[in-house]
């Protein structure tokens, strides 16, 4: 493998640190990303190259902070992008598409990409046991990639999460932590773990890594584009990583000449119940207010202190999108309408994107003409009780063509 | 698009039929089959010009009975065929693998490459209202592909399928019909409907069409094992349709000189709660005893009367292969040993290959050497519940490092 990856530096001071498992700067306490040596990779990439590549997010792992060849998720991503037609007819725009991680492989939601940088990652440093605090597509990842390279896993979620997540996670037999309390009571516990335990916690002290894989996304929309950056992006936000490292995507591509220059706006998309980045962005500030106690059915994204909130406000503000957030019937009636029309069953976090997404249109914050795409993120089956009373009922009959005949004449 | 499509055939007598919505022989009801002209078409296919197909079910377009090119599932198959070194240790096999139907899309089960193909040829014979009768997955993906195409849809399904299965067809605004009875009972409705109405009935009317979708879950084996036919491929049955037609890609494959002619062997899968292939198979018959009260958790295969289990067992007689059953416990431990092992979460369907494979490795049917391939058929959040009292327990703890530290000492 041909290598790009420079070093970790501070995202405030531009303090540079080694390659390892750390991921704040001892002076300010500002977060570490991955950097890398783009003159050199400017030369070594192109289109060609990218095309040419395993059909899967490892064809851009050029961009991707490893030392060596990825050991974990190899046939993760290159998600179908979908042109809709029907559902952009519906919410009144002209060349609406849907980048569909719904059934990203093997856990059905972009964490793994997240996941496979992360634990990949972890083996190149000799961790053996990898854990994280999830709300959670982290933790139903983590299991699976975990159990499938063996590493020996803990996932620490909130005790109050969907069934089939949690099920989704035990089944790969990781152990599965449920704490009293909030994601971000999760989080600040597995800050403390990843003190005392020599662990790869891949959002704590392996986030550097585990945040670039989202960048996959990114990459992956430009080119099923035909490597065009497009005008409008629509993506949902937890702690607001994906948002801001879609958009480092499309400032890399622009650096390495894989695409031209233009201006392009990021949207974000939260839920009501839990919306610190979007009420910040509403009211004009960049000082995120966290939200104690999240409520909403968008379980996935009830992040009340978002680690990356504040540069998500700057990417969405700097590239003139806009934030917006929805209700929880709005986020079911965002599910509905993309199941109805385009055939993509997303978990509540893509109705908080199809939601939000319909909310900029009709706001103008997005106009019809011009090309947007939507991040679907999570598959419906994660999420499915939240329909239960939200559908047309079942009808029950006997094997009859009388009564079937009386159903259809409804 | 080119086409090699020919007439339908009586699988009985030979007579020919013209490529309409008809499935059975007029003379002695034997069932129509999609034929092809093989002397052109073998002149046409390569490995060459297959490889660089579309990324989907739709390079072996040539194999399929369209007479134009698809319009709807333009994105289903080219699932991931992953080496199993992890699983193969645990069943004491040299070389497995398994086919990753989990993941396909856009309803993660191996009915959207039959739905695919059956709706591709509804419009092409201006049906605009389709349907189906089915155990759960067929329904999903035909609400799904129906939605995403504008077609009108009803289906039809046993009244007492799995919520996950219910809610994943409902989302899609489909009509959903629940009959109180078994799905013999739901197939047997269909039939007469099928006369009344003029509906596409994917698996009554438009099975000859509808059937050959499942040849390219077999072509794509053979592409990502290098073009080489495995030793030993293992599947579950149903109506035992999917079995035949891997057979029949296989041997489409040895004519068109895609793959070199070499002994291998069909085996079959089935649940003992309803096992009426198996049976038949063990008892050296193959005459068909219906079952009439299925009862097993694997309800996608609950078949009582499988519509091609005569051919299937002809299938695996011929090959050398062998059929299994496997009872509620083995097919949630195969879920398991499958998830734990290589991070793949399959439905009941899954775990009854797995627990067979396990066992026809076990009695010596399938030898310790050899390639041997299982095609894992749908995914595990469609029957997630099933799994619910047979995990280790969730641990609930307050978020202390204390209480953590107790949990990590246990
Ligand atoms: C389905 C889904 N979408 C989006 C997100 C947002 O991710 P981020 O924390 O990077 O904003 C998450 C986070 O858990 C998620 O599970
Ligand atoms: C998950 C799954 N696997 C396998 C099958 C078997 O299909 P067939 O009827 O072709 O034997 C089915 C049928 O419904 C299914 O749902
Ligand atoms: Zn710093
Ligand atoms: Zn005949």
């Amino acid at each position: 493998m041909k290598e790009f990856f420079d070093c970790l530096k501070c995202k405030e001071c531009g303090r540079t640190y080694p390659k390892e498992a750390q991921h704040v700067c001892e002076f300010d306490f500002g977060p570490l990303e991955a950097t890398y040596n783009y003159h050199k990779l400017k030369k070594y990439v192109t289109r060609q190259l990218l095309e040419s590549g395993p059909h899967s997010m490892w064809r851009y792992e050029a961009f991707l902070p490893l030392e060596e060849s990825p050991t974990v998720g190899l046939h993760t991503g290159m998600t179908p992008l979908i042109r809709a037609h029907r559902l952009g007819k519906v919410l009144g725009v002209k060349e609406l598409y849907i980048k569909n991680d719904a059934i990203n492989y093997p856990s059905l939601s972009f964490k793994d990409r997240v996941v496979s940088v992360a634990l990949s990652r972890a083996r190149e440093l000799n961790f053996s046991i990898v854990s994280c605090a999830s709300t959670g597509n982290l933790a139903n990842s983590l299991a699976a990639n975990a159990a499938s390279s063996g590493f020996k896993s803990y996932v620490l979620i909130p005790a109050d999460l969907e069934l089939a997540k949690v099920i989704g996670s035990l089944v790969y037999k990781t152990k599965v932590i449920g704490i009293r309390g909030s994601y971000d009571k999760v989080n600040r516990l597995c800050s403390e773990i990843a003190g005392k335990y020599r662990w790869a916690f891949v959002n704590v002290n392996f986030r550097p890594y585990y945040a670039e894989g989202s960048k996959t996304m990114g990459f992956e929309i430009l080119e099923q584009m035909g490597w065009e950056i497009p005008d409008h992006t629509v993506i949902c936000m937890a702690s607001g990583s994906l948002l801001t490292k879609i958009d480092k995507a499309y400032r890399e591509a622009i650096i390495c000449g894989l695409v031209e220059d233009k201006p392009y706006a990021i949207h974000g998309a939260q839920a009501l119940g839990c919306n610190p980045i979007t009420a910040a962005f509403k009211k004009g500030t960049d000082l995120i207010r966290p939200v104690p106690n999240p409520s909403t059915i968008a379980k996935s994204l009830a992040i009340g202190t978002p680690a990356d909130g504040f540069y998500a406000i700057q990417t969405i503000r700097r590239t003139g999108g806009f934030s917006e957030d929805v209700n929880d019937l709005e986020i079911i009636e965002g599910i509905k309408i993309l199941a109805e029309t385009e055939g993509i069953f997303a978990e509540t976090a893509g109705g908080v994107t199809v939601g939000c997404a319909k909310k900029l249109i009709e706001k103008g914050h997005i106009p019809p003409s011009g090309k947007i795409v939507l991040c679907i993120t999570g598959n419906g089956l994660k999420t499915a009780d939240v329909l239960k009373d939200h559908l047309q009922p079942i009808q029950i009959i006997d094997p009859t063509i009388q009564d079937f005949d009386k159903i259809v004449a409804l």
